[in-house]
């Protein structure tokens, strides 16, 4: 937790209700109202600094964003980058992303992304990564039978896993590539993770899978 | 067909009836008595020069091992192989790997490998792609309900629109690596070509798949 270096985290989170949202679990199934329209609501799963998801709400202002990161200290980066871009479309929760049923109602959700997610690399720790059948339960719950999960990591071994796991849920892989940045980037938002791992020469995983609902 | 620089090979493909099998279709349904036991079958599409069907054979004594290849030119050099190492569980078919179904029946190969294939890199010869679907269906024909297919290939683009094709088929993946040189390797039999475009500093990329009836 690097919350002790930002002490005043938390104090700018809680003055700013209209990026970052109080109480989330009260807007569970009444994300529309929220945004005020029925557009469709992608959902990022550790939003870290933001770039992606306010980026990507800037790209698609007919898509509702919302970031969802655990760590005070990462989110407070990523509200500064909402506060400048004042996005309509693009709202942060301060919460455990893996207990999406808690703040999202049946079907709610058109897209969820997860990106360079902690690949917690010990098999004991397996449970942990956010492509673990109990995430994906979760996740087919809140996810419309259409809406697919995008999933983009540098760890070789967290991907090698996510694809067994999706595969073994009966998802159904609609597009892989293993080697991102070597493809046309064009519709492609890299995150801040992903220019730091390019940057060493690591190349870039990426899925899209759909529930077979 | 590389097979103008060897004249000779036809000749001695057709010396070696015990080696290289005359009139394959004959034998469908009957691989177990070709063998004289009950064994399991593994049958590699595209052996090639044969050092894959042929050391995998030394090492698993207990296994019947078929080499499928169609260039003359090619097997020839898997027949001085087998020639060479004496292997009672292993044989040769010079046909097109693909019409499975004509040599094989229902349930009698308890496993298929795919080697290092023909990547047909153009969309519109995605067909003659040895994992495309029409050729998936017929595999199914074939394999035990319980068999796997294993594909290793150093082709990016094949091996993602591979794991697509498989998963799509309703095929449940069952492992992957995205480096298989970074791993041990004391299970794993080099092909030919395997050490050439590993030497060149390509990934070797390795799945194993079930059908999922």
């Amino acid at each position: 937790m690097r919350l002790r270096n930002k002490p005043w985290a938390l104090d700018k989170i809680a003055e700013n209700p209209h990026l970052v949202v109080n109480n989330p679990s009260d807007w569970k199934g009444k994300w529309h109202q929220r945004f005020g329209n029925n557009n469709p609501i992608h959902i990022e799963i550790g939003s870290g600094k933001g770039r992606f998801v306010s980026e990507m709400a800037k790209k698609h202002p007919d898509i509702n964003y919302i970031g969802i990161e655990l760590q005070a200290s990462v989110i407070v980066v990523a509200l500064d980058k909402a506060i400048e871009a004042n996005i309509p479309n693009l709202q942060l929760l301060h919460i455990n992303g893996g207990q999406v049923t808690d703040y999202f109602e049946e079907n709610e959700v058109d897209q969820i992304y997860l990106n360079f997610s902690d690949p917690w690399p010990k098999k004991k720790h397996a449970k942990r990564r956010l492509t673990h059948e109990e995430f994906l339960t979760a996740y087919q719950v809140v996810i419309k039978p259409k809406g697919s999960l995008c999933f983009k990591t540098d760890n070789r071994g967290l991907f090698e896993y996510s694809l067994v796991s999706f595969s073994q849920f009966g998802m159904i892989l609609q597009e892989v590539c293993l080697d991102l940045h070597a493809e046309d980037e064009s519709d492609n938002v890299r995150t801040e993770y992903e220019e730091k791992f390019s940057a060493k020469g690591h190349p870039i995983y990426r899925v899209e899978v759909k529930f077979a609902n």
